[in-house]
């Protein structure tokens, strides 16, 4: 970087024609703007600038509120335009920047650094805090946040717009300032009925088959922040049982009976939903299950397995890739195999279970192990749960026989077990690129290498890099 | 700033000789540091970077909880070699900002511009923000800046570290975050034992004292944090009066009779104290007073008139240094008048106090209105409530006759009103420094002008530039 | 009563020949209890006399919670031997009360009178309320009373018991005691789960069909006790109308849009539910409706008209009955068309609804205000309103053409006014044998009568005494 | 009683003269209260008589809050008038009770039971239940049975309706129906100072003395009903102690230093108060003692001892007219060390002090045991704690030398141990006229007996009859 900093044309020139090529960018900006928002644009763009200003430090909450309200009701379309004119027109000041980065770098010092500091934030990050006076203001930029990112799929000229507010919402939303609640039949039936809408993993039919889950020998919490007091942020359900449970059908089943709490030994995280869309990339997950664990021990000390029981959803597809492109750690007698998998039902012939279980399970934990991307896992869930410090404790075959589990993951689970002390050590390990597993699926890999090591050395060499 | 940049000596070498002497500083700082923190420096050291590290991502509760804790269990001079830690070893990498600063003049844009926020940030605010995760964070994070206040004025080097925590805690302690809470004689005992020892302006001798002061007659609010639910932030007490009050010692008398709330026509503020040394700077004050007149208009229809009753600390003061350096606005006539303020209980004596008030208030007059630092008022609670878009209303003569109040303002106190309609323009005309007041004030000012005006014109013109 | 105490036989000697047989009866049920509750009837009888004894006292909690958790854990023979147990052997001491008698005869004053009320009083009434300091207590007295009344149907010997039940439950749920608290969509699951059980006018198949009953024009409150804080008493449920509704479709129908609450002139209270069996007698639905009405008026000063929407659940077998008799008070002509109401789906033929409406309605008037016993009218619903100082208003005709609705009043309903002024005269006039009814069912009843008159003088004389 | 029957005179003639002498009482009652009420009295009365009147039950809400209100607005001596009206004029109807009777004697059986017991319940029973409907209806009723208690000492003739309300009381505050709160510096400063005044025991001069009081080694525990959510019944204040407390001193000392609770291995009640004048009678005390016991070993396992520290407050008057009527036990050389106790700072002088204390400790076990009324002990704390199951565990010397326990009981205190496996047992041997004492108690009564044997066999006999 600062290497390459002496190039022929001088600094100072070459920056302003960026600046003016920057400025193009904003201008085409403003252009659409202006046609978007039309004449209410000049009614925000005031407001916003007016909480800014001299004037409005008196009057914060009174603007601040107008501002909310605006936002409120909004349309869609005015909503997009409004996204905009932040990123557009309340960016930073990029001469006073590069004024001050040339300050800096001439007289580097304190007041400098300060000065670089000052301009270097965007104003509407100032804007963001002074709309947060507002009642309501917290709820509507994490909002705005979900708007931008759904807008930012067509257009990644928000990017900027969204570093500021991720920044802003993972201070406010800091760990520190959450409330673990638990969650059972005695909470409120419209936060219930929330709940039940974010739980993407494990749908649910009705608050009554909710019930079930938040009986005796289950646990359901949820994060919440003081002034989104009817928010939930995130929120887990646990199962407690007798040994690490192997299937999701019971723990999900409405019917099934309600087991004595004092006589599990395990808890079982089988969901995990995170509930703001503005929110995303703020941790809290891992958090969250780390609170859990320690309530859950402090409440029922003859708990002592806490473990996940996980989908694996990117393994079909990955397998399909794989086996399409001929670098599947398969033997070529095992292709026939597989393609049964494409068989309705496939999952109710025993005699067809029993070959595929060496098989798949084998290959899913060559796919945990060995797929990844910049030494990471590629499995999102995997990626996520080892990230934390978890260790990869087993693969349940034909745990998740719904068609999404069968489609997804050929109806394989995973058990991601949380120890509480090696959590740390095994985040350090994943970290470093080692991906913690248990003797168990150690011994599912290295079957699987066997195997095809005798037949496809070279497919293994180039997966394992 | 930047338009002293062309000095002869290349921008390189001199910045790097610069850093060389900020790095002897800072060795200095922290051959100190090993001195008084001794062996436990050490561990202190280890913890804060682990805390940051890779590592104690997959911990950060607990590495976070051991970190509160540990700064709880630290003598006074192990948190000030703890301070210095912060000060010297978690400060930015200035290196790392001269080479983005660099780079982002050689290349303005969005990539530069993050390099360059990302390596100005300090990592002690990373720090501040993981340690916040522990119970009780937030609560270490204030006390920590409340003691760096302290040891500040013996040693301004931690003025870098105190505009990092000012700013983490301005974001924190976001007025949206706050919530107004009344308080009456049903509150908590231990909370209003607080509250008596905050009451700096018109102290409490018991609880049962401050009893009177939460009667049906009075008003008494205080901010919170939501996690620190006990921690009142800073609080007003109000009377309701029929008409401005125009003395303190019926709104502190224990024994006054009560009177009925239906019939008062305004809301006197005659108390506001801020109850966090560690929140100094952070904006409270303002957002409380527009609350509580929302609050109070809201539940009292009736009470149309809102203003304070406050002191005017720093009159005497400087009324005694203009009379020795010659300066006052005064005749030779009113030297001797001035001189019996000397006398103890000269306001008991009334053909004094006759002879002395028309002196006096407009002598008040003209310090709050003339009497300017930068176009502001010198007087500290003038500047805060003009600033704040409240009217100098009315000068008050023998409002506080207490020994402090004699003292310090020889007993005058000031109503500042607060209009809600007008607070914003009022607000405005300040910052292009005119300062707003009632025409019975202006009258005063007038007054002591065609006095002094006949003598003193030299002084009066060198005291209003 | 006194009057008839001149026989032959001494009153001595008769006492004590009926006491006898009171004996014998009271022995029959000893052997029958014996033989019901078996080995653990004396361990059950010896802790209720324990708690009654001297001993007793000093360990009331212990021995209560002991008493309260044997009751849980019987069987429902056990609890209905229990309850024989108390019925026989707890009721008052007859000889007592006699010789406590003759004694206030003897010598009517202050002591002999105390003595009396003293002997009077059955000991399973200071039984009760020591059980009643024990955790649950209430509740399983409450429980208790709701399986004795259940098993009163079989045994009429339980009505001493019931009596004493009654008297000390209405004394407990002294409506001074319970707490009025609106339920809404945010209450607690679980609660809004019991309701949904308890409504029993209109059954409601699942929560999610609750909330449309819970919206924003909605209103629904329950009755609870302190110390059954999950356990509501009873509760209605009101909508807000623009008119009286006068149908019951729309108001349980989950897909009806939502109204703004701020344009309703009318709260129509459309299902009032006791929820406890074991309260049944002890007035609460009165209490219930004046509260709510005073609550509404307060929260919402447009709603001018409170009015139920009521079934009219005897109507169908008194008009089946009366026909059968030849005692109906129709014309012959009539009886052909009425006949036509037992063809399935005759409330869509329009022609036929339209000749059956004025002779339908006209009955239910005369059924209302005519068909009486005791001089109260014999609709079970009709007797609570009118009693309760309510205005017949209006009979709606197709207004619930539920299948229930249809067999039990042939689709008709009736609101029932309650005018907050008239209330206590039209009770006061209902006490001395006058409903008070509109003046539109007056016509409907005058038309009746009209046509009645000239064909059957004879029945309605009959029928009118 | 009923043997008395065979009088000469019929019982008919007889009971009516009784009657017009019960009635002329009640005349003469009416006339004082005609005079007293003046013209308010038939307001007030036509105002229960409504309520209790048919078209009341309609309006009971409505007229009950009159009532209250009424109640509330009355002067001192219009109460008075009030209470005479309700004795007077709302007692049961002498009459109809006599019928009653005499129909039950004649043929006793359920209906003229229900009958009997129905008209023995005075009309104001039923009043007070209706009264209690109105918002701060329970708190009247409280009110007007303390201001009974008051007026009682002039005029016995208000013991019915005293005897009325006791039993509703009774009724109403039953145990089941308190709660049980902790009471410390958290509290509500209202609170807190409403104790303040309701102690009487040890008294506090302010709320920062009651601070200590509230600290982490003491316990505070209050009763109170839901529906008096600001009045406390009763409260106790304990401390935890190492060892049984023997002195009052430190316990009562704002300035003593807080000890750890977890050091703890007693505690000692050494406060208990009853708040409400209108509840006396009502049983409170032992069951909250009971349950402060079992919340204390719930909370602190390691607390196994509990007991009082009490006054023996009848003592020294006991010892003074023993003395004076020459009964006391002592010989005749003791006398003159007794007299002793006269002198002021007797307690500091140790010579003096070692020569009383083995008399004076001996006396005291005497009093506690011998000196009885009824066969229980006339000291009115022994006779509380002993009847509740407590043992006399120890008689402390020179425990309270505060004036007032100089003056009662010559600075005695008493440890009454509550162990919570004898309580039963211990009220069990109370009721059969056992007093359970350590042994180290029987020591101190057996030596004194010892001494008075030899020299005053008679007066020994005398007294322990």
């Amino acid at each position: 970087m600062a290497g390459t900093s002496l190039v022929a044309e001088s600094t100072r020139s070459r920056a302003s024609r960026l600046d003016q090529l920057w400025s193009s960018i904003a201008d085409a900006g403003r252009e659409l703007l202006r046609r978007r928002l039309g004449p209410r644009r000049r009614a925000v763009e005031l407001l916003c600038r007016e909480l800014l200003s001299v004037r409005g430090e008196a009057s914060t909450l009174a603007l601040a509120r107008e501002l909310v309200e605006t936002w409120r009701g909004m349309s869609a379309e005015e909503r997009a335009a409004f996204l905009r004119l932040l990123a557009v027109e309340f960016g930073p000041d990029l001469g006073a920047v590069r004024r001050a980065a040339e300050a800096f770098v001439h007289q580097p010092g304190p007041r400098t650094l300060a000065e670089l500091r000052r301009v270097g934030e965007a104003p509407r990050v100032e804007l963001f805090r002074r709309m947060n006076t507002a009642p309501g203001g917290t709820r509507a930029i994490v909002e705005l946040r979900a708007e931008l990112l759904r807008a930012m799929a067509d257009d990644p000229a928000f990017a900027e717009l969204d570093r500021d507010l991720l920044a802003l919402l993972a201070t406010w939303f800091n760990p520190g300032f959450l409330t673990l609640t638990r969650i059972d039949w005695g909470s409120p039936a419209a936060l219930l009925e929330k709940l039940k809408g974010y739980e993407k993993v494990h749908k649910l039919d009705s608050l009554e088959a909710f019930k079930r889950r938040l009986a005796a020998d289950r646990r359901c919490f949820a994060f919440f922040h003081p002034v989104l007091p009817e928010e939930p942020l995130i929120f887990v359900q646990v199962a407690l049982t007798r040994g690490l449970a192997d299937r999701i059908g019971p723990l999900i089943d409405p019917n099934e009976p309600v087991a004595a709490p004092s006589e599990a030994d395990s808890a079982i995280f089988y969901s995990i939903s995170n509930c703001q869309d503005g929110l995303k990339g703020v941790t809290l997950g891992n958090f969250l299950i780390k609170l859990v664990v320690a309530t859950i021990q402090a409440d029922l000390p003859r708990i002592s397995r806490f473990a996940t029981l996980s989908p694996v959803p990117g393994f079909a597809r990955w397998l399909s890739a794989e086996l399409e492109a001929g670098t599947a750690p398969i033997v070529e007698a095992e292709r026939e195999l597989l393609e049964r998998l494409g068989e309705p039902g496939w999952h109710l012939d025993g005699e067809l279970t029993a070959a595929l279980e060496p098989v798949l399970t084998g290959l899913c934990a060559w796919y945990l192990l060995r797929a990844r991307r910049n030494g990471k896992p590629i499995d999102p869930v995997a990626r996520f749960h080892l990230g934390n410090g978890a260790r990869l404790e087993r693969i349940n075959w034909l745990a998740d026989t719904s068609p999404k589990g069968l489609a997804e993951s050929h109806g394989l689970m995973v058990n991601y077990a949380y120890d509480p002390a090696r959590i740390e050590q095994n985040h350090e390990l994943y970290v470093e690129g080692e991906l913690v597993h248990a003797r168990a699926v150690e011994r599912l890999l290295a079957a699987r290498e066997r195997i095809v090591e005798r037949t496809l050395p070279a497919v293994v060499q180039a997966n394992a890099s």
